[in-house]
């Protein structure tokens, strides 16, 4: 049995506790990289990591435009039939985060800098970074610097820094640099360890961004507008940045702007005076694009500028908090009695919105706009852990990136092409819609990708009621995987059992397996899901049926061997154990050997070669029990419980995918300590850095994760498409937990306990809710109570 | 079920039939690379295609030194821990083979010359490429070329190649152009076909061969003596290559020699006049190292050129019709009745004698010296498909390569070590003994390399009776993969049985399976063999046991729990079919739907992506019917039938390595016209390019296979140690078939015919010999007369 991590094993983070804040008082000098993660911010369609614009030291400095990509061509020591070809990794563009201030002449250097005060404030309610330092310079005079940096979650396009500089003893000559810098290395991410880690981004070794456009729009009171423009080499995506100063302070000034086609610098030296606060701001703007000219965006680029000088700063600021107030009457989750939860859920989030505000016609990557981690690519992740979040809280988000799944469809049905299979067939990663996978033991294979975008589709129209996205875009969607799933599985030769072999399932320690658990389950929801949706459209809709059938070519045989596939689908069921094996083969495996494993050879996946890892009883991540989870309104609970208890000691939580679909099926099962310890893991996932490489950007589907734990695991709620119910289980550390849902168009406030809960009607229709004498509607002043799950 | 290829499909090639030599009677204008494979030249150590001298077009233009090779970091879109990480590829080394002919300044072109007379002759009992042509120049006048080419059988360096020039019809100047010349590409191996083709060698694009010599001892009858020296930059292997000419002939001569890095040409300019012959001899000369300078090297050449300028070149060519009538009295395999069988099959274990006549320290690749395919690789097809030739025909070279393995056991060590496993693991494909295969699932995983290399231990053992080898090298060998094995499978958890699970057995189109029965068998048959070997040993020979001891850490516990995992060992058997199925899951694989397969999306690898093949019941070539081969002894008839009769309809044949093994399993079981189908699918599958890849070499297991198929198929012979047995099934077609053995140093004549076979003894020791009436030693004068096994 593997190490168990218990409650007192998980560091907490070192940030003071603060229930809308994550502070940092002192300046780290040992892990940039984690505060750079931890501290950026982002809007789902720009992102910044929280490099100190006035510091020239950095770990992974960048800034990342959602989707923003170059393309390469996979080259395989040995290649075979149909392997992805094309290579797409997320770029760096051009930081606009530098402003390096200068007194006298003399930098400041915040690693070596005297420093009197430090503090960096990133406010889940502002949604800004702010730093403020004062600074005893090398002359013994103090100043004090003040910088906010803010990716609005209004404009997509528009980040805004200021930065305010008070000279509190005598006069000098304030320098500051503002820079907008497009690093020679291209993806702009770097790092030293593990030089094999495939989570890693790769590399280019060659000039990626293209110069085309080099503008400046000199203006003497300002410094003028700078906008640099590029061409990707390959992918032939363009991008336009430009920024634009203003400056409130006394005393002379000059300013300088010199143009390069990497590097744009404004510099000002005024005469500072002592009390006095100068201030610059800094708008900035990236438009980025498949189609149009770098000159076409450029002139975006100015748009957007002067969008934002005639709002001014205060009013983007206040939109801001606009923003986040609705953010959180919809999405806030109060923890009664553990304040350092309560921040710690609150920074999850609050990544969560950054992740997902403007993603627009773009997907949600792994690491969303806080790094190049994963290359940009979009995984299950998004599906599988941050939409049900979005589905209940933001409802035009998750329906957003569905359509871009729909979008990618026909990307999707070449591939299948390519797998010799009818249907469609998404890939496990990707930005433009191709496979980039280059293992496809642990990608292509991962054929259960199609089930995610499907449970995707069904919680979102669950819980939105949205039945015109489902016809018109979702139901094709169902019809194309529909038949991926009967062209793949097979009937076994006696006719009665429907197979499919040659998958990997979520967990990536075993690989290429026949009649993985997981996968046939989805594989299962997934059939019986599309012949249930296209027989309700002929039914209500046969307009849109008929288009459906003009698209897809759809046969009503077809949907009888949907439904014939799905009764016959075999799960792997083991008489003896009375568990589901991971897949036909997973219990005849060699048992790992925990005993024998060092503590520092895990994650395993960095010190032993797949096939030794294959080869034995050893999970990454939760596979069987990720299908109690997901499935979990049709399986026993005795059944949840005996595979839970089955994997549970064999799953070694070597992906961040993990923790938290143990906690919700523990929390269900009634292994209520074991909950709160796996909550805690993912909760402090990045926060604590446990994984060890929260400097290569957010756990996204974590946060997602985090959220899903408390509201599908504590709170145990379900839907059944036209009612909710809950099965509260309150950690036993808590007073009480309240959380806000939006369902078809209703707000509703839940309020768990350790008796029960309160549902509560805020808005809208009424509340269908389950109870044990049958369905309730909660509407009015009305709550209704439910007791507890145990 | 497969299409068949029936014995009338199979193209026979299109050259003259003569029983010792392939002729070719016109210039080939559409295949040249197909030529150049077939009528190469080599001596196992250095290998010459067959290039015109005279002629500027070739296909693949390459001479290989066996081993000679450079390294380069693999580099993986994704990789993994231990993923393998140094690429080795042969290089195919400065080219001597070209001498270019000029009539009065007309030079000779074959593809656009008008030829009076044409023909290529690859004789083999003189061991020699002969060309001889009669030109018609632009200017009407006629000459006769005439060019001869040898790798020396004998002289492991040393190659020689002779130019006649005869004007027939009136004076003239004759202008020969002869050079050494390092072509820039690197690796000299180049096609345009299949892109993607795993099975070709992949390319630099770096300089690879650094300058180091460049000498030129000049003389002023001949042109004097050149020498090019070089480094590999990565791997450092060094190498010098010489050349010197002889000139006979009459008239006014003027001879220029220039020396360049890449390129040293030593022009003649002759006066020639019609009837007598200008003859030109060069020989030519390579040395290469892992460890000497190339100017040490330059002296070695320096050295061989002036041993085979005394021997001269008539000496030189009588030693190589002396080896060669050596070999033919020890190899050769007469067929009675059918000619065109008689010189394929000679033309076949030609190339077994140019493959391995001076291999010396190095391997056998899979093509030899005839090419850069699979980038000079050794794999299992060493052991498996060529040594028993070499076993019952030439045991010192036998032991030879053998004794390589011995000296890479080392690097083995280390593999397993990489693999977290206790002893040795070969690597798949190497040629430094390091693992070189970049797709694990088709390479590393093929552990049953272990056995491969073992089980040539036991038949060059049983053949030679050479138990000082065993005790002395091989025992060794035999201790380190025995452990490999018994720490790689374990106990299923009944105690009972023992699994070896996560291996690809030798077909290729299922991988990454549970019990392979191929490997099981493999890997029982290995453990037994190392426990009884050091048992032997400790009775034996106790002082060598203790050094085994010593050197392996050896306890006698380990015996035991090698003979306990044997016993335990788990054989997949399917009672319903009465088969052993391919590995634990492959009946319950989707069958392959060979109807809907269209005739050129063979080779399936090329066609389909490996998901789609490995998880149906389709295979790339024999496996378990290998296994019914290699350990035929030990099974009954009848499974061995069942088993055929199962695979062989689903056996594609897309690898070179299944012809000959289906068709001697074929005559084991009674299928004789079936046995002789896939003979001549084996027999002719160069010569008439069955694969359509034969440019790129030599297939020399293939070879192997079949003196395989004629001695283990038709004659039925098997091996128990101690004594030889036969069980003849002439191919109907036949007349009689006779070949030659060497046993335990008893030379041994064996005539097949269609109702038994004569056993006659020719020289050493008396043969024992299992007829149906015991073991009877024939010996002098005596025949002893066997039935037939039909």
């Amino acid at each position: 049995m593997k190490p168990r991590v218990t409650g007192e094993d998980i560091p907490r983070h070192r940030f003071p506790v603060d229930p809308w804040r994550l502070i940092e008082t002192e300046p780290n000098t040992t892990d940039l990289g984690l505060t750079e993660t931890l501290f950026a911010v982002g809007n789902g369609h720009v992102g910044m990591r929280a490099n100190h614009s006035e510091s020239l030291r950095a770990h992974t400095p960048g800034t990342y435009v959602n989707g923003f990509h170059e393309t390469w061509p996979i080259v395989y020591p040995e290649a075979a039939y149909a392997f992805a070809t094309t290579g797409q990794t997320i770029l760096s563009v051009p930081d606009a985060n530098i402003m390096h201030v200068s007194i006298d002449g003399e930098p400041l250097t915040l690693a070596e800098a005297d420093l009197e005060h430090y503090e960096r404030t990133l406010d889940f309610r502002d949604g800004r970074l702010d730093s403020d330092v004062i600074w005893r310079s090398p002359a013994g005079d103090r100043v004090r610097v003040h910088s906010r940096r803010m990716v609005s979650l209004m404009h997509r396009h528009l980040a805004v820094l200021t930065l305010e500089i008070t000279l509190l003893d005598r006069s000098a000559q304030v320098g500051v640099s503002s820079q907008l810098l497009n690093r020679q290395d291209g993806d702009g991410f770097q790092s030293t360890r593990h030089g094999d880690d495939p989570r890693r981004a790769s590399k280019f070794n060659r000039r990626v961004l293209v110069p085309e456009v080099r503008r400046h729009i000199p203006d003497l009171g300002s410094g003028g507008e700078v906008t640099l423009g590029y061409r990707c080499e390959r992918s032939g995506m363009t991008l336009a940045c430009s920024y634009r100063h203003e400056i409130v302070g006394e005393g002379p000034m000059t300013i300088e702007t010199v143009v390069g086609d990497d590097l744009a610098t404004t510099e000002f030296t005024i005469a500072g005076s002592p009390g006095s606060t100068i201030r610059i701001t800094k708008f900035v703007t990236y438009h980025v694009s498949r189609h149009v000219t770098a000159e076409e965006l450029a002139d975006r680029c100015a748009s957007t500028l002067v969008e934002a000088s005639s709002l001014g700063v205060v009013h983007v600021e206040q939109q801001q908090r606009h923003w986040l107030d609705g953010f959180w009457s919809h999405s806030d989750v109060l923890i009664n009695g553990d304040e350092p939860a309560q921040q710690a859920v609150r920074w999850n989030l609050f990544q969560l919105a950054q992740a997902t505000a403007r993603t627009d016609n773009q997907g949600v990557a792994a690491k969303a706009v806080t790094s190049g981690g994963y290359e940009g690519h979009y995984f299950w992740d998004t599906e599988i852990y941050v939409l049900p979040f979005l589905a209940y809280t933001n409802p035009d988000a998750a329906s957003q990136l569905l359509r871009f799944r729909y979008h990618q469809l026909d990307a999707a049905l070449t591939r299948a092409g390519e797998l010799s299979q009818r249907g469609a067939l998404y890939p496990w990663r990707t930005i433009n819609g191709e496979e980039a996978s280059a293992y496809f033991p642990a990608g292509t294979a991962q054929y259960h990708i199609n089930a995610a975008v499907v449970s995707a589709i069904e919680i979102y129209v669950n819980a939105s009621g949205d039945l015109d996205f489902l016809a018109h875009g979702g139901a094709r969607i169902l019809v194309e995987t529909a038949r991926l799933w009967e062209d793949l599985g097979f009937y076994h030769y006696d006719g009665e059992t429907f197979h499919i072999h040659g998958v990997t399932g979520p967990d990536e320690y075993t690989a290429v397996v026949n009649d993985n658990t997981y996968t046939n389950m989805m594989a299962q929801f997934n059939l019986r899901y599309a012949a249930r949706t296209v027989t309700w459209l002929s039914e209500s809709d046969p307009e849109a049926h008929e288009q459906l059938r003009t698209v897809t070519g759809l046969t009503d045989d077809e949907v009888d061997s949907w439904n014939r596939a799905a009764d016959a689908m075999f799960v792997p069921y083991d008489e003896t154990l009375a568990i589901n094996p991971q897949d036909a083969d997973f219990l005849d495996l060699e048992p790992w050997d925990f005993e024998a494993t060092p503590s520092d050879s895990y994650p395993l996946l960095l010190h032993y070669h797949p096939l030794v890892i294959y080869r034995h009883q050893v999970l990454k991540q939760a596979d069987v029990v990720m299908a109690m989870f997901l499935r979990r309104q049709h399986v026993p609970t005795e059944l949840k419980r005996r595979n839970f208890d089955y994997y549970d000691p064999i799953t070694t939580g070597d992906s961040s995918l993990s923790a938290c679909v143990q906690s919700i099926v523990a929390a269900e099962v009634g292994h209520h300590e074991l909950a709160r310890t796996y909550f805690d893991q993912s909760l402090y996932l990045d926060l604590a850095n446990t994984h060890g490489n929260t400097e290569d950007g957010v756990h996204v589907a974590n946060a997602g994760g985090v959220w899903a734990g408390l509201i599908f695991g504590f709170a145990g709620m379900t839907d059944d498409g036209d009612r909710l119910s809950f099965r509260p289980r309150l950690p036993s550390g808590w007073n009480s937990m309240t959380f806000r849902l939006l369902y078809h168009g209703t707000s509703v406030e839940v309020t768990v306990d350790h008796v029960g809960c309160d549902v509560r009607w805020i808005a809208g229709p009424s509340l269908p809710v389950e109870t044990p004498h049958g369905v309730v509607n909660v509407s009015g002043d009305g709550v209704l109570r439910l007791g507890a799950d145990r």
